[in-house]
């Protein structure tokens, strides 16, 4: 039943990004409090506009004029849970396609019973480390916090699981990330172990998927084509980084520049 | 009776920013999320002290102790408003000169009523993208969200009226910028793309424009001043950066080091 | 009675970060909106793992699984004075060690209530400037926002009478730190003025301080390591930078890579 992870191939990433770049979308964020100017910066080296709207009443509106919604939980509150909820509810109205990134589900009550309900509302993806995953999948008490306690290729099974039942792309990602429309997967390399040292490159990475959506085509490609691309970036700026400190500014600017095409 | 606008000098830009050095003004900072460490950063790159207090009743006491107060309303939310409003009025009262940033008002609800409220308060200053000061003078539905839709140029009819009616300084701000009292208007040259590639950039600079309010002289030199430091900072850092990663350093490095009368 | 500051030994410093890089601690921030970015990338780059856990009910389940947690109260509001009290609360029963940055104390009503109420819940550290100590200490009226208008040296008497009283940890940080447990008292060295120019460098070193308030050992020597340790990195990219902006990038590469028995 289960088949193999296929890799991903570097035409189908440039493809997607050359996509992405012709028509740069317009991504409503309603993210966490901590990741928020990072996920714009990286978002507007992409060529994306990025906007954070929060207010439940007008995020309802703006979910209906943006190109695709991010949802993460990072610093959930329940006036904020309200206007997620609203935000959700009315891009699937108007067929704004979403994206849920389940920060810390399983450790935290509010957070959890919250994207079990987000669940049932078609998110168009999902994207969490292992722990995250294997909670929303399996109701199981997850990790402390963000870091993440399994490894990506445990959580696989839960990821077809979900993807099956909702009809979604769920992202996996870790050390190596796996990609699962629940039929297909793809497997996305590179990255570099400093992104961990360096807050909202997961959160962030959500927001691209969430981006990434927006695109024409295979969601499936253009979702690990999404992981790729960060990955990509993140092995540029590891390369010219002396630390966490200067990977930040090395990696909005691999972003900038970014030619996957030439890169093999 | 439109009047042509005439360039801002080189030497007015160098004795307000000697002005501003020499009295440092703190800034009363209620801005949006997305923003405020990138705002803060710019004051203090600058020699000014920010602070940013958000609560209502303890808003409305350091308005009155602050030299300057901002308000952006990019995240609004309704507590966020009341707050905000509580601030302002408490600012009028104390003679503290408050700047607006009507971030993407015209598109969303909430924010456009507020604005159009605050109007009535006796704003020093506003600074906005073309779509937003045509969106506040007429009421006109604006851009998806922060990308001005209009050119500078377009705008600065309804930014002339606007300064008159609300005896306000005005500021129109893209590829040139404008400043008008309604009866003269300055124009502000400088900058670089790149700069809109990078979250905060007009934010920060309304929080500077309101900085500057708070300085003796011309109001309208003193605003206009503003945009160009920061428009100069910017060309200087573009020079310097390999994207919109390593701008944002180079942007708060040449703040700290401008001299605006080596310039030419 | 009063007792002379000693210095604090290399080797103390040594030890203390030694033991915070083999059990990196995990740390419920509730910060204020300006510093959280940074903060995080603070302790990322010590190695430990920042949380920003900010809902009543998901703090108090959070803070009783973290190993430290800190209370910042910048941009203090009635509902985050009451999940950050609610998150002080459980930290107690869970014997989680918790700190307290007072900031702008004094100044503003909400958080000075807040904070002399906060006093009577064992904080097991204090890390303010010289004004915020001494309006904790003596219900004064203090500084206009966040700068300091004493200097630390006025301060250390409040600070001892502080520590004695509630029997904490406090440590008046400016030019020169000190560090004081009531009878004893450490004088911790470095740092540079360009710190006090880029926003949070005091309210990342409350987060360290927290983080290292959760080793074994003295706790007086391992806060004063903590405070030693940002002093170090601050003066090494000090070193490195052209000003602010290429500041945050150096000192997140130092806190890295800091070696302090190689420093002398």
């Amino acid at each position: 039943m289960t088949h193999q992870p296929d890799p991903l191939s570097d035409a189908h990433v440039a493809q997607s990004l050359h996509l992405f770049r012709s028509q740069p979308p317009l991504v409503h964020c309603m993210t966490n409090d901590v990741v928020q100017t990072f996920t714009a910066n990286v978002l507007l080296a992409l060529q994306a506009s990025p906007a954070m709207v929060i207010d439940a009443e007008e995020a309802a509106q703006f979910s209906a004029i943006a190109d695709a919604l991010l949802i993460n939980v990072g610093t959930l509150t329940h006036e904020r849970r309200d206007a997620m909820h609203t935000a959700v509810t009315a891009a699937v109205a108007a067929n704004t396609p979403w994206t849920l990134d389940p920060v810390a589900v399983g450790a935290l009550r509010l957070r959890s019973d919250f994207c079990q309900q987000l669940l049932n509302a078609a998110p168009a993806a999902i994207r969490g480390n292992a722990s995250e995953i294997l909670a929303l999948a399996q109701h199981e008490q997850g990790g402390r916090g963000v870091d993440s306690l399994h490894q990506a290729e445990a959580a696989l099974t839960a990821a077809r699981q979900l993807a099956q039942k909702y009809h979604s792309i769920v992202a996996v990602t870790g050390e190596v990330d796996y990609v699962t429309d629940g039929a297909r997967t793809l497997r996305v390399t590179g990255g570099s172990a400093l992104m961990t040292r360096v807050v909202g490159t997961g959160c962030a990475l959500s927001a691209v998927v969430a981006a990434f959506t927006s695109l024409p085509g295979d969601r499936l490609v253009n979702v690990a084509s999404a992981c790729r691309v960060m990955a990509l970036a993140g092995e540029q700026a590891t390369q010219r980084a002396s630390g966490p400190g200067s990977f930040v500014p090395a990696f909005l600017d691999a972003l900038w520049t970014l030619e996957p095409e030439a890169e093999r």
